[in-house]
């Protein structure tokens, strides 16, 4: 088992990487102790691994709230249900949520904690990749409005991230691949080191060789416990981690939450970002296109929809501040050297969205 | 114009307290600056006052988000009209809300201003004597769930909380004394001077004579910052502003939320825990008349619903630890000194519920 800590003050926290987690009943005690639990799951993940955790938790009260699967299912509704469930078996300021799922349910379960009795603790135990090296740990906590991702939520920590491999195995290839993006992205913002090791082992990850998924997790884990020890509530440089997500989130929304894996308009959205970086010749071309080539292997998109620049671009804006037709994005200095900026050519963007999203506004 | 300020390091902010301040432009300008500003009012204060604002703030983008009025209107479809209006208007992080009204405002506006985008900031400018004594200091925001008052929620603190003595010209009577019960509540937990102040002087802030409008508004807010400053989220001290409170909120929820004013519940509660101080033997019984005499001298009420006493508990425990029988409450020593305990014997808790709110069960 692989051990970090996100270091917060009082807020620190445990990231803990490896198989049998879930399994492990000392594990929990120590951090659950006799506090009443409510767990939080979804119809796909529940049956899979919920058992496992019942039985490291014998003896302890837990309420369960299953939600349906998917990113369709990250709004006020899911929300109000845990509320809701939270209120019928009256749980107190004491009370503590398992956030068992994908980042989906980690956020939701995650925003629950946040706003119930003004916030109450929560362990996340990420079940997907995604989870695992991105979502489930800084404590950024979210649901999805009708007008786009993430609108609304709130800085919560988790009290513990308890990341257990083996339930990598009964995840779907594609969310493998999907998750993967989230590590490539921690590579090209400051660990050129982890891009070059991608380049050697991408296809032993997605073969879930356990050593090479420990290896990974940690290293993404690594990444962003060091930012967001700098800069909990993305004042500065943890906005490095949105690297593509800019773009991402117009895709998101333009095609319908769910239609696109968050992990894949991610990737897509890299590609984007050096795309960008590339044209306003900060990153060379042949950084790129290892890059490109990287997400290629992966599995992961790099076609985004034809939904039209002027759309893209609206979608872009919409929880940024555009100044002068710029909005800020993350863009590339090299592999391993991220910068937050609109210090660059608003045409470069229009040129870059006008090639890849089609212009069908004209 | 008198001036306090809430000492939280980086979140410290101002308390202004006089007439004039919301016609006050300079002010706004120095608080507001060139942001998108959002504000949230209710039906009844926005006719009154926002002309007012509207003229101060004069060149700013403002959208407005107007609400019912009343307690009814703190609940999760109220929120969602703000968040909702938000993203219409496509407010980005930096935007600002002003929440202009009582306390459901302040706390409805508040707690949409902690959600949205994870945190925009807030100025409180409070129309009623209760929310300027009380609910627009320290940085609770919540609204009300079906099965009880604040349970979902968020500490989020303002930036300024702009108090205009002259909003309480239009304020009707019954909400004029319902905030004195705050006022009375302060110089019970740590200010008996406030307390024989008060002894001296209900008369004429209920006519509301200007300076003792003020000196009462400051003499309460100081009591608040000083208790929020050392202990923002309530993990000991600020506990003690919830004298009275936790039978106020079974009172609310039991007869429905606005049939009661909170103020009038929240009296309704001191009379209660001096009552039990009494009868535990630390409040002496002279002390627990004079405590009923001065909140009947405000015309609060001291007579509870006959809702019975098992009703009662039952509420008092929704959002509390229970234990063997003993919900931890606020009590009295003496008037000037209270203490968060549940060390009391439970059968005194029982006795005064029976006394006072029947024993409808048996």
């Amino acid at each position: 088992m692989e051990r970090l800590t996100v270091e917060l003050g009082a807020r620190s926290y445990p990231i803990l990487i490896g198989p049998g987690l879930l399994a492990d009943g000392g594990l929990f005690s120590s951090h659950v102790g006799t506090r009443d639990l409510l767990l939080v799951s979804n119809e796909t993940v529940a049956p899979l691994w919920a058992p496992r955790l019942r039985a490291a938790l014998a003896g302890a009260r837990i309420v369960e709230c299953i939600l349906p699967d998917g990113e369709a299912h990250k709004g006020l509704p899911a929300w109000s249900r845990i509320i809701d469930t939270l209120a019928e078996a009256r749980m107190n300021r004491d009370c503590l949520i398992l956030a068992l799922g994908g980042g989906v349910i980690g956020d939701v379960a995650g925003f629950a904690a946040a706003c119930w009795q003004r916030g109450v603790d929560f362990i996340q135990l990420p079940t997907t990749l995604l989870a695992q090296v991105d979502s489930a740990v800084g404590g950024k906590t979210a649901i999805n409005h009708p007008s786009g991702k993430n609108l609304i939520g709130a800085f919560h920590q988790p009290r513990a991230v308890l990341a257990d491999t083996d339930t990598l195995t009964t995840l779907p290839e594609r969310q493998l691949r999907a998750g993967l993006a989230e590590v490539i992205k921690c590579g090209l913002i400051r660990d050129a080191g982890l891009f070059a090791w991608l380049e050697d082992n991408v296809e032993a990850v997605i073969d879930r060789d356990p050593q090479a998924l420990v290896f990974a997790i940690r290293s993404a884990c690594e990444c962003k416990a060091a930012i967001v020890a700098a800069d909990e509530h993305e004042r500065g440089e943890r906005a490095l981690l949105n690297l593509g997500h800019t773009f991402a989130h117009a895709i998101e929304t333009g095609t319908g939450h769910g239609t696109w894996l968050h992990g894949e308009a991610v990737a897509m959205g890299l590609d984007l970002a050096a795309q960008l970086s590339a044209r306003v010749g900060w990153l060379g071309i042949p950084e790129a296109a290892r890059i490109r080539a990287l997400l290629v292997r992966a599995g992961l998109p790099v076609e985004p929809p034809r939904m039209g620049a002027a759309r893209a671009f609206g979608l872009m804006s919409m929880d940024k501040k555009v100044r002068e037709g710029r909005i800020r994005l993350v863009l590339l200095e090299r592999i391993g050297l991220a910068v937050c900026t609109n210090e660059y050519p608003a045409e470069a963007l229009q040129t870059v969205l006008e090639d890849r999203f089609g212009d069908a506004g004209r």
